[in-house]
Formats: C-alpha cells, structure tokens, sequence
C-alpha cells in the first residue's frame, strides 16, 4: 500500500462501509488485504459467481436479465484476467470484492444483486474448496506419474541386486527393484489418503451466507450440480467454520513430502562417491562455483529441504484454528498462505522427482559389489540353520559368532571353509554355498511381498494394474 | 536405569549379542531402552506372537508342540502381566525381548524358536498397528457417544434462540441447538477420518521380517486372518519403514483436538460473567485457592490446552519421519511416545467432554436477551429490502445507515418507528416488525443447512440416523 | 537428454559450468532457482561485495583498478535495481550470480575477479546476516514505539479499574493501566531477546570459503569491520553450516507473536457486546459484507493468525535442518523464505498493533461497573481476616462461604449487612466496607508489582526510563 | 450430579471448597490432576515454602514459632519423599497441594497460615522457574562436558585430513579435528544461549499471588535472595502469565537437538561400510535379532530421534500459550509435560553423546584415501591460477575442463603430467603438485578460522581457554 493520501475521499468505497464513518486507515488496508494471495482463486470465484447467479436467475429472486448480465460481466472479467490486463486493488480488500467492484463498473446496478443470498464467509470457503479440488486431483496424477515412472525403472533393473540398509548398515541383498516398489507403496497410500479427502472437501457450503442460511428462496443443491460439488453441507454454521478440509490436505502434502524427503535422503547418500551407486545426469545436478569437481544432488536436497516448510504449514492451519469460536473469525484468512505453499511443494516436487528418476542411472556393478563384498547373506545362513532345526535364536547365536570369526579372518562368509564353518555347527553342508552369494540369498526371498525375483515382478503387476486402474 | 553393577556379567544376555565382544554400557542401555513405554504394547506383542507360532507349527517350521508349549508359555506371561506380577527389565530393551526372555525362561529351547521368520521389525510394527487399531476404534466409539451427548443437548434446546456469532461479534440470531450441530458435523467428519484411516492401518506387515521377507515357508494371510487384519503388506521393504499409519493417527487426532479446543473456548467465553450463557456445574469445575468466588471451567481450559500437545505430537512424527533413508531406523522407536501421547488426550478429552455436556445447563433467557437486544436482525431487514426489488448491495447500505441511526438514538432496530425507517427507504412496509425479533428472523431461515427450527429439526434427525447407522 | 545444444548457446552461462557437458533443464532451473525470494538481498549482496572487493585490492589479491573497477560497477547495479529497471533472471539462479553477471557485463572480466576467496557459501550467510541484523534493529524499533503506546495508554486511564481475570473469570479488581503494563514487561523481554541474538548474529562468516577457509592473503577483520560486524567467525565449517541465527531469529518472532496473540485475543473479548471494554475506531475496524450493524477486530484476528505463522515458520526452519550433515546442504536455501515470512509478520503486526492502542477508546464505566458489579473482593475479604489472626485456609473457607451466601441472596459483597457477616466469622467488623469497592480494594494493593496506583506509577516510570534507555 | 455424598465425605477436601455444593467428579479429578508430572517440582516447592514462611515470620504475617513449625514440617516431609514414603494423591490435584495437606496433617493449624500472601499461580510459576534453573544449569554443564570431550577428541586427530563436504559431496582437505570444532562452535552458542535464557528465567514471582498483589506486608526481595533469584518480577499480571521462560528453553533445547541430531546423521553416515571413517565401539552399539553381522548407531540414531521431540515440545508449548488472554489459565497446567520432555531429551543425548565421542576412533587411513582419491583438490589448483593472475571465473572454468578431462582419463588431478595441465592453461608450472595432495592443500588454508593445522590448533586453544574461564 504506497499513498496513503487522499484516501477518504478517493479510494474505493467498502462494501460494508454504511455504517461506518470514518475511512479505513492505507496501513489497516495494507495490513488486512488478501488480494495479493487470494487472487489465484479468481477462476474458482468467477465460477463459483456464473452458478450463483444463474440460480438466483432460475429462482426468480433476481430477473433472469439481471442473471444473463452477470453472467456474462463475469465471463467478461475473466478473459481480463487471463489476459493480464485486469489490476487487482489491495484497496479492495480480497479477490471477491475485486471482482464484484469490477462486475459493477461493467454491468452497472445488476452487479449489485449478485451477493444476494450469499455472504464472504461461504464465498470463500466454496472458493477454497473448487481450489483445493483442482489441486487434490493434480496432485494425484502427478502421483500418478511418478509411480509409472518407479514402475519404468523397476522393470529397467528389475533383477539388480543392491544391499538393503537398516541403520544405514547393509542388513541383507535385495533387488533395486523391489526398494524401488517400496516408495510405490508409499504413493499410492497417497493417492488413497488424497481421494478420501476429496470425498469431505467435495462438499459445497455455499448458501450457508454468514452463518444462519437466508430467507431467500434458494436452491442449493442445482448449484451444487453445476459447479460439480457431490453434496452440499449440511449445517450453515459449521460450513462457514470449517478448516478440515484445509488441514487435512495440508496433511496429506505432509506426509507425500515426507515420503520425497526420505527418497531424496537415499539419492544423496546413494550420490556420494562412497556409496556411488548413482550418477547423476548433468542436467539434473549443479556445480559449484567454487569447487568445480563437484556435481551436487540439488534437486533431491531441495526437496528434502521442502519437506520441512510443508510441516511448517500443517502446524500453521492447525495453530490457526486452534481456540477459534465459530463462527467465522479473519484470522481464517491466513489458511491460504499455507496450503498454497504446501500444494506449490508438493505439485513442483513430485514432478520433478518423476522427471529426475527417469533420468537416474544406477551403477549395477557398484550395487552388487557392495552386497557381495558383505554380510548380508548372514540371515540366509541362520534360517538355513533354523531349517536344519536348529531354534533360531541359536542360530542366530552361532551365525553372529561365526561373522564374528569371518570379520577376523578378514573374509566374508562365502570365503569361509566348510570346515571352518563345521567348527560352528556340524550342521553346517556343503549347500550352504549357494545361499551365501546375493543371488542365492534373493531367490531365497519367496514370502509373499519378500524381494525374490518371483514376487518383485508380481508387485510390479500389481503396481501396473492399479496405475491402470486409477486412470480410467 | 538404577545399578550398573556387574552388569558385563550378569545382565541378562542381548539377543543380538553373538559377534559382540564387549557387553552394553548401563548409560547405553539406559539411553536406548524403550520397555519403560512400550510396554503398553503387551497384549498386542502376546497375541501377535501367538498368531506367528500357531502358523509356525501348521507350516512345519517348528513342532506342533514347541508352538502349543509357546502359546501356553505365552497366555501364563500374559496373566502375570495383566495380574501385575511381571517385572519389566529395561536391560532386555523392548517388550518384545522381555516377553520373550520370559518365555524362554518358562518352556525353554523351544521359546528360542518363537523368533524365527520374523524381526523386532516387522513384529513392532504389527503390535503398533494393532494398537493403534484399537485405539481408533475405541475413538470412534468416543466420538459416537459425544455426538450421542450433543444430540439429546440439541434436542434439550431445540427451539432455544442465541447470538450467532462472526468475529465473536453478534451476527444473527441462531438457535442453540443449531450451534450445537455444528459441533457435530465436525465430529462426524472426524469419525470418517478415523475410518479411512483405519483401511490402512490394518494391513499387516508379519513375515517382511527384517526387510527382505525370509526363505521359510510362511503363510502370512493365516496370520493376519487370526489378528483380524483385512490384509498383509505387498512390499517388504516398505512394511518395516512405513509410519504413516502413525502420522496419519496422529493427525487425525490433532484435528480432533482442534475441534475440541475450539467448543472448550466457547465454553470459556460462555461461562463467564459477561456473557453467563452457561453455568459450569459444580461437579465439572474448579474453585481458586485464593478467591473463594471463582469457579473455573478448567476442564475445557485442559482440553484446550491439549490441543497444543496433539499439535506438537503430530509434528514429533512428520519431523521423526523426515529424511530417513529406508528401512528400519532406531529413530522410529520415539514414534510410539509421541502416539501414545495423542491417543491418550484424545480419548480422556472426548470422554470428559461428553460427561461435561450431559451436565451443562443453558441459560436460555440470557441468551434469547443477548440476541433480542443487539442488532443481529440487520441482515434480516437487508434480506427484506432484497425481496421488494432494492439491490443487495443497495439494501446492504441503506441497513447500515438504519443501524447507525438507530445506534446514535439509543434504540434497537424494531424499537425505531416506521416513519423513522420509511426516511431511509420507503420499501419497508409494517411487515417488517415480524422479522426484526429473534424468533421472526430464525423462522425465515429456511434455506437448506439454515438456522430455522424445520432445518434443525432435520439436521438431528440425519445425526441420530447416522450414529444409530455407525452404531450397527 | 543428450542434448546441449540449443539451451547451451542460449540461456546464460551457470559460474559452475566448466565440467558440465549436459545443459540444465529449464524444469530444473525453476526448480532450483532462488532469485524469486532471496532478490531481497540485493542492498546486502552488493555491500558485501563491495567491502569484499576492497579488500581485495588493498589485499593486492587483485588490483587496486580492478577493485575500484568492481565498485563503481556495483555502485551502478544498486541503483539499477533501486530504480526498478533491474530484471532478475532466475536461470541465473540466485542474487548472487544476477548481480555478478551484471557486473561482468558492465565492466568486463574485472567483474570475474570479485568471486576471489570466497563462496556462495559463505557469501549468502553474510548476506542473510546483515539483513536479518536490520530486521533484529527494526523489530527493536518497533517494539518500542509499541512500549511508548502502551506507557501513554497506561497514563491515560492509570487509575482506571477494571476486572483482573484468570481462567477469564472476574477474580480481582486491577487497574488497566497495571494489565497493559503486563504487557509492556513482555515487549521489553522481546528486546532483550532479540538483543542476544544480535550478538550471535553479528558474526562475520565471510572469507571462510565453501568451507576450508582460502590460501589467498585475505584479510577477513577489515572487511567485517566495513561492514558493521563485531566479529568474524570462528571456524569455516561451522560459518557456512551454521543456521542458528536463522532459528534464533525466527523463535523470537513467534514468541513476539504469541505475546501479540494474547493481546489480540483481548481485544477481540473486550470488544464483544457483552463486555463492552472497547469500542473499536471505525478507521481500525472493518464490516461485514452482509451484516451491517458488525463492526469487526479485524486487525486483532489477523494478528492472531499471523502468529500461527510464525510458529510454523520456526518449525519449518528447525526441522530444515534437523539431521543435515555439514557442511553447506542446497535444503538450506529455504531458510529465507521462511524466515524472510515470520519477519514480514512480525514488523507488521507490531506497527498496526501499536498503531491501533492508541486509537482505542477504553469504557471506564462498563469496566468500573464490571468489577463493582462482582465478587472480585474475595480475596480482600480473606486477606482482612487474615489480618485479624486467622489462618489463611480458614480465611479462604470462611469467605467462600460467605460468597455461597451473597449469591443465593442476590447480593454482593458489600451489599451483605454487618450482622449477615458476623454469622460467618465473630472478627468481620465495620472496617470491612472499605476493602470491599474496587477502589478499597486496590489501594491495599502495596506489594511490589501489585496493582496498587502507587505500585503502577513507579512501573511506569521504570517502563519511561527504560524505554529512553534504550533510545539512547 | 446431584449426590456429593459418598466422595464428598471419603476424598480429602478441596482447599477451594468453599462454595461449593457438590464434590468433584472422580472422572473431573482424573482429568485434571496434574500431580503424576508436577511431583518432580517437589524439591522447589518446598525450598520456595520454606523460604515464603521465613519472610512471613520474619515480617509478622505470621508468628515466628508458626514459621518455624512449618518450616520443621516442610523438612519432614522433603525426607519423606526422598525417600520413598510419600504418596502423592492424584485427588489432591497437584504437588502444591499434596504438600500442603501433609504439612497441615503434621502440624495442624499452623499449616493453614503457610499459603498467606501468595496462591498457586504464583507458586508454581516459581517452583517451575527454579526447576527450569536447574536444569539449564546442569545442561551448560553437560555442554561443557561435551566441548571437553571434543577438545580431547581433537587434539587426538589434530593433524587427521578427511574430505570436507558439502551437499554430502567431497569438497575440499579439511583436518578431522576442524570438523569436530565446528560442533565446539555450536554447542559454545547454545551455552551461550541458555546463559541468555537464565537472565529472564531467574526472576521471581512469588508475591504477585492470584495476579494482584497482596495487601499484606511481604517482603519479596529477602524470597528472592533466599532462593537464589536475581530479581524479582516487576508486574503481577505478567508474573503469574508469563510463561516464556518455558518457551525460550524448550526453544533452546530444540536448538541443541538439531546440532545433535546433524553430529548424529554424520556418525549414522560415517559408520557405513561404504564410509567406513568410524567403527563403533561394542558398548555403544546395539546388534539386530536376525542380522547377526550388524553394527547399529542406535544411540546416533535415537538422539537424531529425540531432536524430533524436541521440535514437538517447542510446538507445543508456543501453541498452547497462542492467544491466552491474561492471566492464569488452566491450559497451563500442560505446559510441564512438554519442557520436562525437552529437558529430558537434552541432558540424555548430551551425556551419552559425551561418553560416545570418547570412546569413538576414527580410521586415519580410510578419511586420508577417501580424501586423496578424490578432486577435492581442484579448488587449490583454480586458486592457484588466481594467484598466477588468472581472474577467479576463468580459473574456475579451466580447473573445471581440466577436472572433467581427469575424470575421463580416470585420473586424479596430480596423476596429470604438466604437459596435460599446460594444454589447459600455461600458467601452471611444476609448483602446483605440491597442493595437489590432502596435505600440501591443507597447509595453504591459512586464512582466519581456515583449516590449516595452525589455524585449528588456535581454535581448539580457544574453545580450551573458554571452557576453562566458564568452568570457574
């Protein structure tokens, strides 16, 4: 808000200003206008406007004349928005008011009828709700495209063997593929946790006005019907008070960026020249500028680092509500600040993370090395003992012993005598061998979701028909 | 953790402590034990356990009797715990490895062969889930039975005007019972939260044992058959990383707990002098050490207080989750503290609350006063001037003025003259008087989800549909 | 993926090119820029280089020309940028590399030798520095224009009485002057925090490097000193790695919001119909787009939800760094945008809030009756009988029998005759009356601190003193 | 509702019963009661009792053999509770209470005079005040411990090289012993930090009672002496609202957290296989159940945890005190859960992190080849070339052509002869291999806080002398 001047006089004039005598103060409307963020709703505002007014036309509560002038101001006012020609006013408070004053200009008295049977509080909750539908259903197909590209590049290593951590330790060999399927599993709980919240966002609350419903003759369902809301809300003050539909899909953005962060985590450990088990394509890391060997893993950095503003926001909704008497109270007006900021990180992150992955490059030798050259077939060696009967814990016991042994030796265990292994158990046979190699190890791994080859390729099918599935 | 002793010697051996040459530090185990809280998890470790043997033992991969001597073994420990017999020890770390300790000390060998074909992993994961699994339902129960309280409370009050408030600032008129419905759709919704959460919280994650799956012959969907789990993980690797059941609990809960807080500051705000809609019952409030006058509405202060708990739970998780490269990492041992946390506020405020409401008197004629005199029937007049032709936006101003004048005169709206209100617009007619009081404006108000007695009257009549539908 | 080309000849140059054989994508380059937000340290970018530079000459790690060179270039880029007509490229990633750019466009290959001896690293840490350093200043200057409205409010109504509450119940009289300065001890804690922090703040990270420190002659103390700095860093791993300044700063913003918080949840309640404390200025108060007769604390709900966004901000910034290895991580180039917002918020809120006290008008009557009109002189009661030898839990019984007994007769305390008392305790005598007016009772009101007039004149004079103090 | 009978005659009696006509709910009692967390307050409860009745006496409030009484009765009662034998009672609220009660059970009478001029709002803010300066006292103490065992740590490795990262990329030739200095640096702030936080912490409330003051003649400023307190609060109001000492320390410990949690993902990191920098001492690892092979961080992992709880303690702390109008309000009561958890938190973590860092060893070899085998040296060779004149961008660049140029050769940078290097620019001569090893780079970094050895060894001086002038 630059010139406060004659503000008094020659500012526009506030809708609610009848009662009022003296003008807003230039910092009060600095202070309190939500243009500069709430105007990314204006399509949902204008759509929003087209079916209200067409139902008060239908209703006869306004002329159908005055419904067809609206409309088409409205229609009007749109393309001088998309075209970039229309000039938002913070002294017009919000994205509503600026466009109603527009509407006004253009079509004269008319425009004045359109807030009939309607109030800012259930304007802008209908708004937040056509809004944050069109991001839940972006964002499930951009979960979408990122689980087509984990099944693209499971099938590319399909049969890869690499060590599978707990602890960040190799703990025993499993195929990239299947750790690959893991983080598919962690999307498509997103897809569900997305598609369940739009079952309560899809909820129309307009009409509730205020707070106590109108006296006016409207029919809220057909307007419902047009602007494609599955049901309308049920109690006029809880629809003009409710922010669950902000929190919870705050939350689930949440929990997706979580989910990116932990990947993000394993590219740049997997990007170190230690564990190398990535390269990184050019066009997907940046230099240094001062240290010109390096090629750094930016991307999934700043996603991980993206994690963390999307935690910020959830507690921002959440501390935002918290102790809010119904009904409507401004401090409501921040929600928007927060979930933009959680739906730009997560709808940016996961579409470069699909982009990036189909671009990575996986060392097979470094991976496999890493698993041969290791313990990790250890637990194969103790359930072969458990097979030859031995309880496990026992044989858990003579396995660590005999790790402990092989590190001494400074051998792995497949470098191990069968005599040096008899001297642990006599139980211990010459087919032993064939499990302590990865290979051995992962064919091995046929329990129903375990990491053979066998079931890696059923959860990939899997995998396969429910991307299938969804996008019909 | 009290004596560290000669704890090298004669501490209870570690289960993992084959390749180990030095015993664990007393400060170690002190730091890393988690049985001081997970304990709570007894019934759930016992009962999976049982499931796991008697599969065990169907599949051959231990005797019939050694899973029969474990089952029993284990049902004794579960009566000693529950009798409080069973001494939990922090050197055995969890409650997994106590229970197991136990077992081994009451049948023997055959207790070494419980653990075979499963991970602390998988099997925390499945005691958490069924936990968790419990607590979400009882939740729901909870839910049900507060949403019972505020339907008799509306039906109480059915007819009983009050202020509707915006800004905490008299709005409209609005029945009590409508406000109160209010409250429920919240809790509605978050019943189905609970329940969407509950699809994939009970999905069992026994058999992915460390992360890759074993190479025995396991039937995992006998088991989570047993454990009423509607189905088993698809991927090993994810079964033992993933918390978002746990986030997804704890995020439900904390929107819950805003719920809470915010009907817990009404029920501050109304029960003080200034406004004494209510008065606290004598049983549900406390007095001041020091001012004999006071009685305090502490009970909705705590519950509002545990809303910041819930808050600060949710994100203990999310940041807990954060970065973590996969599969199991000890951070997540915290998980349960935080969850355990939000279960627990959860369950004793919807409980409390319930109890509280059922002994809530209103005071229906401060509230009818606190409405008749103030002037939240502007809007109804403005909605008048709407239906004899004026423009909203015309209406709207020419109230504004009318409240102004009648402000500056000292009077309330109906209290004005009908040549006084002519002078601001010769559109109102005598007809006006009838919506100018709380009753005229709440009868008009019949638009659907609105304040009029026949919409209430619907409203809790889906309630009790829908709770005594659930209640099925 | 394999092509350069195109991209290569056309988008500028990347400072870390020289091993890249791949251009970056253009999603990439969204993705990763910074310009979009960090643009706002331009003033601190260029008089970092600037001090930078001319070190470097005097230095003869360049030469003097070249040094006097890079100036008069930077100079000129400043006042482009001041005058708008400066475009910031984001494939230029950041403000750093646009403003560098410029200057090598502007003078030639001088320009290339102002990154000498140092980093981005080290360069954004002290541009971040300096700007968070004005921002710690101006929130200290707004703090105390604040305190100075609180101290000419308090001076204004210093005698008046009003209800002191907890649990926002009537509990004892106090003056309003003695709550507002309540406040006022928050703000100066605010000070001195803020004040702390500048003294960790105020470090110079500059000339460590990326990380390592430089073999190149610098002279780190001269260039500090230029620019205002009281130290330099200690450890170059620790100056780029190091965050704390970052979260320091963004927890005294939300501790200053939550202050604000409180206080704009009073105003909201004292500006309730039901209360009736304050009226809100027209000029500070907004309406309702529907319901005319609403006069709305607009501004106090804003506040307070701004402050939801302050404490997310700081999670947001903890969790960003929450398990980073050093050094520098790209993760950590969301820390402004977080902290960038809760300062933003913070200097808003301060501004409007002091702004607004002292346009506030207080109703003495309403708050004089408020507490006359209560039994708020409890505790005088207690206190009297205390000095009359009986223990103070026998006092406190008595008294609150007492209480019990005015409110079934419909009286007050001092409505209650001499011998209605004397049922109670033998020791109430006439002298009682005086204790029981809010007047009586806060003239007894002499411990240190306590809301007695005399108490709140000299902690009012202390809040002037202090207020010049700090001036100085 | 109705029957205060059984309860009201069998439980111990509120000592705000006064008024009231019906007992407390048991279900009432166990929602509120807040002794199961609060008893750790005890000490300071009754160290704050006694020095209370010592004014009381001292100034004739109350007579000096009734002083002397409680304060015999108070020392009784403190060895009861050391020593197991007293028990607390949830149905007598809180710690405050239990205390009392006992007190008056002991010596009768006299034990009602002891809560004279003062209330429980100033009491536990007091006791939680001195609690709180106990602990932040044992946690600079516990830093302290900490930056001697990094001093040792690095003194041992003083002359160690291992590759310095950033983005988890090898970067540049840092010494091992500057790398564990830049958590010196840390952990100096976060001393200093909670030196700032006592500043505002060691101010004492007792004798603001509810929030009004007292009419009695109490002395504060002998209390506070008593007790150790630097001043006493200037504003009653405040002292009984103010809870930013709680929140200024839970966000100090979240700050010590996250500087532990980020020491703790390098420790996870660098005791991987693939790393391979540490090997984890048996004592301070844990091993797996079925992985016998392994080696966990658990206690990394576990502190990297616990930072998580820490964030959700500061939440939960700001959250809860978000809009709470003055003064006391019940909700918190819930704020001692959070900071005893941050409390706990912190002090564990430092400790064991202390006892690990000791026991640690680093493998020279493994950080001096991981360095070696690396281009961490090109950054020498650009500024090499800038010392020859070569402008820093062109010297990047070169040094860039020439890194990529190695790569492919498979070489390292000194593994080019000077013909090769000449092709890339003919300012290098045959004195550039001498930095082009981990050690003749590290000698050069020369710079203020660079990582020569001469550098270090002036920084471990410092931290040596600092920790020593706060040690006395």
């Amino acid at each position: 808000m630059k010139k406060p001047s004659a503000k008094a006089k020659t500012g526009p004039k506030k809708p609610w200003a009848g009662r009022f005598t003296e003008a807003t103060k230039p910092s009060v409307e600095a202070f309190t206008e939500s243009v500069s963020f709430d105007k990314r709703l204006w399509r949902e505002d204008i759509s929003g406007s087209i079916a209200h007014a067409r139902m008060l036309g239908r209703k006869g509560i306004i002329t159908k004349a005055d419904a067809e002038r609206i409309v088409k101001g409205l229609r009007l006012i749109a393309s001088e928005i998309e075209s970039g020609k229309f000039a938002f006013d913070p002294a017009l408070e919000d994205v509503h008011m600026n466009i109603e004053a527009r509407l006004r200009k253009k079509i004269g008295p008319a425009g004045g009828r359109l807030h009939t049977a309607r109030s800012r509080n259930d304007q802008v909750a209908t708004d937040l709700r056509l809004y944050l539908r069109k991001e839940a259903s972006d964002i499930v197909g951009l979960l979408k495209g990122l689980l087509r590209a984990i099944a693209d590049k499971a099938d590319e290593y399909i049969d890869a063997p690499m060590p599978g951590y707990t602890h960040l330790q190799k703990a025993q060999p499993v195929l990239l593929s299947h750790h690959l399927l893991a983080y598919a599993e962690m999307f498509q709980r997103d897809i569900e946790r997305m598609e369940d919240a739009l079952k309560r966002l899809n909820v129309m609350p307009l009409g509730s006005c205020a707070l106590a419903g109108t006296s006016l003759p409207i029919d809220r369902n057909s307007v419902a019907k047009e602007l494609g809301f599955s049901s309308v809300s049920r109690n006029s003050i809880d629809a003009v008070s409710d922010r669950d539909f902000v929190i919870e899909f705050a939350s689930n953005s949440a929990i997706i960026m979580v989910h990116l962060s932990r990947w993000a985590e394993e590219i740049v450990i997997w990007a170190t020249e230690e564990f190398g088990f990535i390269e990184m394509p050019d066009a997907y890391a940046t230099g240094s500028s001062i240290m010109p060997q390096k090629k750094n893993p930016d991307i999934a950095e700043l996603i991980r680092g993206k994690s963390a503003g999307a935690i910020g926001s959830l507690v921002a909704v959440l501390t935002l509500m918290k102790g809010l008497p119904l009904a409507y109270n401004r401090d409501m007006q921040e929600d928007k600040i927060h979930v933009f900021g959680s739906a730009d990180s997560v709808k940016a992150s996961l579409s470069i993370m699909a982009e990036m992955l189909a671009h990575i490059r996986f060392d097979r030798k470094r991976m496999l090395s890493a698993v041969a050259d290791s313990y990790a077939t250890a637990t194969d060696m103790a359930e072969y003992l458990v097979g030859k009967g031995v309880p496990f814990r026992e044989a858990h016991e003579i396995t660590g012993r005999l790790v402990s042994y092989a590190i001494k030796k400074g051998k792995r265990l497949n470098g191990l005598s069968q005599s040096e292994m008899k001297g642990f158990s006599p139980k211990i046979g010459q087919d032993i061998y064939r499990l302590l190699t990865p290979e051995g190890s992962l064919r091995t791994r046929t329990s129903e979701g375990g990491t053979s080859l066998k079931e890696v390729k059923a959860g990939l099918k899997a995998l396969r028909a429910n991307i299938g599935r969804r996008a019909k």
